[in-house]
């Protein structure tokens, strides 16, 4: 199969839809975040990029802490709200009708809809041209009760977003299952 | 809804699942990586979670390049194979078929059979604990042929794979298109 070349292209797939939040002024706000993941291991830290003229960006600043929420499907327009619409300018917390909650680090909102929330403390902000990309410990883990099954996180009732780039800008669900990890793989061996 | 604390968990949905490519010792490897993501907008770059001892950061750091190649949900045996598999004791290129081509930087090993494959240079690698963060500015992009519809490249036809962590380790294919991004949060106002 041929290969065609796009140039340098922030293309990679799925990618998550996370909610950050910081106090800004002592007010919480929120902004929608794709460009994340997990940063490390022992201890657990995230990273997030974020534009630098960002208004969390600047709660993030004043605080050293900030949130990273997972909200489900059914808060796809909330999310989206939050992405297109700048703290600066509305009070997204009102708008979207967000319960919001601080836990073990006091100056971190965490929203109650979302089903996951981390209350990260800021370990490095590093910046990388447009975007400030920001590395947090992540200090507390909450889940809803009502996402556990067993005790543990279930992602079936968590239902999270991906955002995906092409060939639109689009969120989608999770679908089927493929496969088991660290297991499918083990079946295979050198051809002889 | 009630909230239950679990202690810092390195807990985000949906993760990708992320083929890290690099040549150690001259020889193209690959591993699985989950835990990574878009780290900057302009120029665009990408950060990857890489465990110390694994062999394929020994590779990164011989060349200060390294590829990011998505595996299509056809290829999650090979993906997951990777994962298990360290490149010290098994050629992983040979077990899994993997053709590999070179493009623009020479030394970033890109695998042909997955449909997206981004080339990578070293610009940052932070020691955060467990793992080296490690942030490389994306330097091409090759997309698949057969992956784009009307020139672009088309999420229906890569079939990206998520990694989920909980309730258990597994793969999942994305699944129903919930709303346009940038849209669906527009009609969202104050409340009265």
């Amino acid at each position: 199969m041929g290969k065609v070349t796009m140039g340098p292209q922030t293309l990679i797939y799925p990618m998550p839809v996370l909610l950050v939040g910081s106090n800004v002024d002592d007010k919480p706000n929120f902004m929608t975040v794709a460009w994340g993941g997990i940063a490390n291991g022992e201890p657990p830290m995230i990273s997030v990029a974020i534009r630098h003229t960002r208004h969390t960006l600047k709660g993030i600043r004043q605080n050293s802490t900030f949130s990273v929420n997972i909200p489900s499907s059914d808060m796809v327009e909330e999310a989206d709200y939050c992405g297109v619409t700048s703290g600066s300018k509305a009070n997204k917390v009102e708008v979207c009708g967000f319960k919001v909650f601080h836990g073990k680090l006091g100056s971190a909102p965490l929203i109650e809809q979302c089903p996951i929330n981390l209350e990260c403390r800021v370990i490095n902000i590093l910046n990388l041209g447009s975007h400030a990309l920001v590395v947090g410990r992540i200090e507390e883990t909450h889940v809803s009760e009502g996402c556990l099954t067993d005790g543990k996180p279930d992602v079936n009732k968590i239902k999270p977003i991906s955002y995906i780039m092409s060939p639109a800008t689009r969120y989608q669900a999770l679908g089927e299952v493929l496969a088991k990890a660290f297991s499918i793989g083990k079946g295979l061996k050198p051809r002889q």
